[in-house]
């Protein structure tokens, strides 16, 4: 039996989605929630005891323990998610399905933790720290730049899918049709900012694509069973 | 015709790494090699001509512009790094290989850049700070705990396969075969520490794991070309 540990306002929203998304039964799964400890609003010692990490997401699957959260979709779309006909990973590109979009795919997934979600925990720690470090110091300027020029890349990609889409589709990372690369970014771009307070007017096309999101069915499944902090931030 | 583009002690170092691992004949591929900027050791403008995030890696392989390192590794393997027999990508491990050996290949793979090399990034943004921010500093302190209980799990995973093989085998992060999760972690194992100081006496399955790396034929091949900084590291 699969068991899903989710932690309230952590990246583990990204797979109690996922498994909105795969269309996975809520018998099919036991789903553990966790609370941020009271006093320093950190992971809680009981995600210890299931993960030497300590942090959410972890899915335990047999003796299979597993964190990271890309890691973890991955896991669930080849294991549970395959398509009943095909038998291909649902919400997957692969090369086969032609090379440009399994680059931009490929691409977008993999700029979430390693650039987009890296360059946002940088932001916040500064904030931390911003009663000692000025605003215009060499080191807190540049993580600003980065992130902000990591945020232009996404609005202009969202940009070019709506106009390839004329308007007339759902425009996603990769085109009209949703894959883990939205699965991945939508946390770092909602519920990350009641961490670390981005303003992401300047991103005009970043916002269009979070309303899109907050209106699909699986969306709004996993917010009305409370899992999903979005009301922050859509 | 592939081109991949190389900056000097940068992440880019993985894949020209990866690419001797594949046994690619260097007429199959352009590297283009740049040096980063003298003023301030960052990446040279060229970089930004090629790909809007102006860092290394880069790789141009027709209409396709890549960058990300993990991305480009996986784009690789799957279009030139195929076993003539199985067709199968080398270096990578599926489902079918079984869930447990799939688990832990996603697990290191996706902890490299969202977990360590992030963590790395972090302390050294801190270490620019240093003279402003006490080294007590409950921020600091929480991002140096964070990056040294990233290197435990690793420490004790190298440990546990070595323990596994007996000592008869090559240990590597999923067992006695090399992997991306190998290809993707050394350089911030190594490469990495001549940014940020990080001394490794305190892990020694880590520095066991690198000497056993730095034996293997491509790897000497990569360094014997001066796509390396290994001489700083191993």
């Amino acid at each position: 039996m699969l068991t899903i540990h989710h932690l309230q306002r952590s990246q583990s929203e990204r797979i109690v989605w996922l498994c909105e998304e795969l269309g996975l039964s809520h018998d099919s799964y036991t789903l553990v929630l966790h609370a941020r400890r009271p006093d320093n609003g950190l992971s809680p010692d009981a995600l210890k005891a299931v993960h030497p990490a300590g942090s959410a997401p972890v899915i335990v699957d047999g003796p299979i323990v597993l964190g990271e959260s890309q890691a973890i979709a991955e896991f669930l779309v080849n294991k549970y998610g395959r398509d009943a006909t095909t038998g291909k990973p649902k919400l997957t590109v692969t090369l086969e399905d032609g090379e440009e979009k399994y680059a931009e795919y490929l691409y977008w997934l993999n700029f979430v933790n390693a650039t987009l979600q890296c360059a946002i925990l940088r932001s916040l720690n500064f904030k931390r720290v911003e009663n000692v470090v000025p605003e215009d110091h060499p080191t807190r300027a540049f993580i600003r730049a980065n992130l902000h020029k990591g945020l232009d890349r996404l609005d202009a990609r969202l940009t070019k899918v709506e106009g390839e889409l004329g308007g007339n589709g759902d425009a996603y990372l990769i085109g009209d049709g949703l894959t883990l690369a939205d699965i991945m970014i939508v946390f770092s771009l909602t519920t990350m900012r009641g961490f670390y307070p981005l303003d992401l007017s300047a991103w005009p096309a970043i916002l269009r694509y979070l309303q899109r999101i907050g209106k699909r069915e699986a969306y709004q499944r996993a917010t009305s069973r409370n899992l999903l902090a979005s009301e922050l931030t859509l």
